[in-house]
């Protein structure tokens, strides 16, 4: 058993954090920050939904100081460049942190400014994080106490192509990722963007060549090909609250069939709890709403050499609460799947 | 430790109760039934999400004299006047049975005749059979072997309006029930009036003056004032895929007020785990989402001396799969929460 | 041919209006009026459907004085109180005014001030303001220069509810009136409320005691009635962009049934262009979208004697522009319908 | 003035040619056919939007003898290789014909046989058929008398694609199209795949390697590149009713940017009435929703030399009824605009 504290508990990542910690059974949530205009406001009027199921009100960063000794580990959830102002101190009050943010996702620091234009001014802390995707770094993971948990985008797209680059079956400079996302991705922040009339019954592309997830992908990307690689990253805003699909275009090296490659894919993810690899259908987000599972299946277009792979995740779970809660476990010693057994209610 | 049946495991309640059960710490799935069109196939080809859960082909009707033997209890989710062939067999075989279909909801033959145009031959499977709202039945339930589960509109309408009922504070000529619900509610079936391009940006009444369920709430409500009444239910088609929202009218006796009233509905249903009353905030279909939860508000239009309360569900789980465990949980002796603590996954 | 200035062009009902009045053969916009910080953008940067479409740039109302000349009409769509500061003006000027806000639909100063919490400082222009909905009001709207046009709630509960109360059918302390709007009713500006993550696959009641619509419908429906009378009116936000049901109860003075009542409403709205009575199906908010239409159907419950009026319209059009241009028609010798024929894409 | 009648007035495509022809001047419907089960259905029992509208009753191609003296011109909506049979007979009676199927779309009669599985008896009719889109063909559409109408997301493809193909600055074994398809595009039709609930909320790819539109944008492209390519398509079923949207990734051979690409497509597109080339923003398919434009816009990635087009119609109306009107004006000599100036009602 476990003492928590969740900062950003009032967007969408810390309320699914929430959603998932209360069922926990190593787990108790000891304390929940905010943004300012959330200070002193109970959870339960934030959202809803949590009526009778925790009563905690929200604090701000500002109280961090006096609530680090009640926890063993703390979840940051905040936009880029704030966690590394408090992610120093947690750590030398000898605490662990996965952070849901960006900041330390990059372990170099040059690559993080280029896309960020910020950078960490000690190394100190980022030489000790763990690119929080257990798929590929899960004994790194289990060593350490920062976990940078990856996007949502990143982690539907690198579990997607993973496999083809780690067996140098793709030309490397081929790569395109069209990611179609739900609107819950932009946050809980209000916006034209995430107005309901201007999103339902359209669907269009945005951030065409310079989203920050491009940078993520391809850095993580290149560490498996063992080179430096580019990729094509364009996401798309869909009408649904959740979910990623990633589908992913590749040329082959040579020629191949569906059937090798879908072989291929199920070595590859061979025992992952929460990677499931389809065969004669493809994969829905709607199969793994509310879910930390990763669908993902795997084709080939014969005529024009192309590996095309579709992989989903629910952005707001595998692409974020509940990879952070499968990094807890792997970093408080937890079985990796505990909290995290739940299946989507369908429809 | 029981072992059940799942006969109608092809549509949403099927699919539901499924998705409970494989959470029940008490319970295993020893077949599923389905429609002859699905005999054979694996359940994770007719629900994808369901893939690397749960292992069996679907049977049909036909196989069920062979496998009463290997289960303890029997869920019935199957269209009116199909049930009542099975029942009988299922429980002379000393099995218990949560029949989520109309036949066994109506103690009184003559009105289930009325509205389902079918009678029951014979009176003593009916008169063993408890209608299955714990709210109201509670102990009743605990002691049968046949539970006939609450329909969807009944289960919101009756958990909203019994107390008023109860305590006598309405006309009882004078309650209007405007039912809102989500697609979900009209199964998996097809049709047009299902059709994502028919329903979607546009709602609709339907069955204005004559939708079953009306009967249903009236009997039992007629049950609570100790005479009969008839209620206005009207039934709307949501551009949503799970909820129902009754919004109840009724003619207030004498002045009152909401605070009043609220204090009346939290005594109510004091103690129970499953409802809400909420204060300062009207309910959402999407707070109870996925959960077994009943959330209710109540109002007082001072001009007009109309209360009006706010009463929500999900169709599927409070309405369905999640109030017939509830009914099992009850007649098996297991807690009555076990396995229904699942919150919403918010937004 | 006459020109015309848009006076909250960066809103909803200024958009459609704008969609409206480019097709409409009579009409040239000459200018476009929005908040400060839409001042010198190109009206289709905010709204790119508009692409190619016109070609003006959005001023203020700190702009009105110069421009009141170049045109002989001007539509002001702007939140209750802001109008009243600038309708003098605009009528001394000897333009006409058609006014979508709420400021010229009471011609009861008092009235008014309980609703809006404002209050009318000249009796003068408020004399002049006609109520704009043509099926009530058409002769007297013909004859003035100022109308107030109704809000999207009132037109569809008013035309659902007016011919009951002038046939004298119903109690009138019994009239209940469940209206469900889609979201675009709440405007273009941001907020949670509006977020399509909270509103997606979620329905709720909101000012369940207290919409100021409840005021305007009373206030019209006790003119027609000859007596005061008040209305339970509850709003409930729905999971779409455009439309109102409003679905209307009332306790029939004596017995009738639907057929009867389905003739008096073919009778009271005959000839009237934008007024279709069903028969046979339920009128449902996609069959008038996009349009001026408003469809109702009526029916009778017979076990509790209550009448049962389902009034459908889009609230941006017969709830807003549209029925503002119907009104500019009437009042500047246009033929009604002119630039109004649209019928609905469907689906 | 012409007369036409509609094969195919039940589905979506026939219902929206109904929408477009209702508001021609030129146009006169005399007669509707559709399938066995709507005969003798008055079409506003199939889409009550029409109420009011028209008042014609449904018959089918069996009377199709008897009725083609009375007409000029015959749109044809119906499933593949239907047309084929009834095309000669309506030639050879000396109308004119807008097949919106596929049997017209191929003037070789192999590759047609590739995709479709059946071919073409007598070359005499296919060889006076014309592709009918109007930006590639317009002048010899104007010569025919039998338009192959294309498909809905060939339309958005081959438009977003054909400058870079026809100026030579793309690979031609690089084109890969992400095309996402409102529900519609499946048509009225119900099957599971239709079903609201198992749509919503959810967006997955269907036929990733063998959908037959494949064939349409190859042929096509190929005959603007003047030698054989293949393309790599990939649809997917989104949430939504209209719209199209196809992401367009293609291998620039040199270096170049996306204001030059701007400028090219504009330049490619000067003067066409209903392609808008986008600059600043990208494309939404609400922007053309219930229109007969294409929006398009073109970005440049760098760091991978990839060219990027997004391509938006929607596909109910320059992807089939709108662009079969204004096929049918072009050949019937028509202002190719009338009846298609619509533009969207938003949001």
């Amino acid at each position: 058993m476990i003492k928590v504290g969740i900062v950003g508990a009032g967007g969408y990542a810390g309320a699914t954090l929430i959603n998932i910690l209360l069922r926990h059974p190593e787990v108790e949530i000891i304390w929940l920050m905010s943004e300012e205009a959330h200070k002193g406001k109970k959870i339960n009027e934030l959202y809803p939904h949590l009526n009778g199921q925790i009563d905690l009100a929200c604090q701000t960063l500002d109280d961090l100081d006096k609530n680090l000794n009640s926890i063993d580990l703390v979840f940051l959830a905040l936009p880029h460049g704030i966690a590394i102002n408090y992610v120093p101190k947690i750590i030398d009050a000898g605490k662990k942190v996965v952070d849901l943010g960006a900041d330390y996702r990059f372990s170099d620091n040059a690559i993080f400014k280029k896309w960020y234009g910020i950078e960490h001014t000690t190394k100190k802390y980022l030489d000790q994080a763990v690119f929080g995707l257990p798929e590929l770094y899960r004994a790194e993971i289990k060593k350490t106490k920062l976990v940078g948990n990856p996007g949502c985008y990143p982690t539907a797209s690198i579990l997607g192509t993973a496999p083809l680059v780690k067996h140098g079956l793709i030309e490397l400079d081929s790569i395109i990722i069209d990611a179609k996302s739900g609107v819950s991705g932009a946050g809980r922040g209000t916006s034209q963007k995430t107005h309901y009339c201007e999103r339902n019954e359209g669907i269009e592309a945005y951030a065409v060549t310079t989203h920050r997830h491009m940078g993520e992908v391809e850095f993580q990307l290149s560490k498996v090909a063992g080179k430096d690689l580019a990729v094509t990253f364009v996401p798309h805003l869909t009408p649904m609250t959740r979910g990623i699909l990633a589908t992913i275009y590749a040329k082959a090296k040579k020629p191949t069939d569906g059937k090798q490659l879908t072989a291929l894919y199920k070595d590859f993810y061979k025992g992952e709890p929460f990677v499931r690899i389809l065969e004669g259908i493809t994969p829905n987000t709607k199969y793994v709403s509310g879910t930390n599972f990763c669908d993902i299946s795997v084709q080939y277009n014969e005529a024009t050499g192309k590996i095309i792979v579709l992989s989903t995740i629910d952005n707001l779970v595998k692409g974020a609460a509940g990879q952070a809660v499968q990094n807890m476990n792997l970093i408080c010693g937890f079985p990796e799947t505990t909290g995290l057994k739940q299946i989507t209610f369908y429809p």
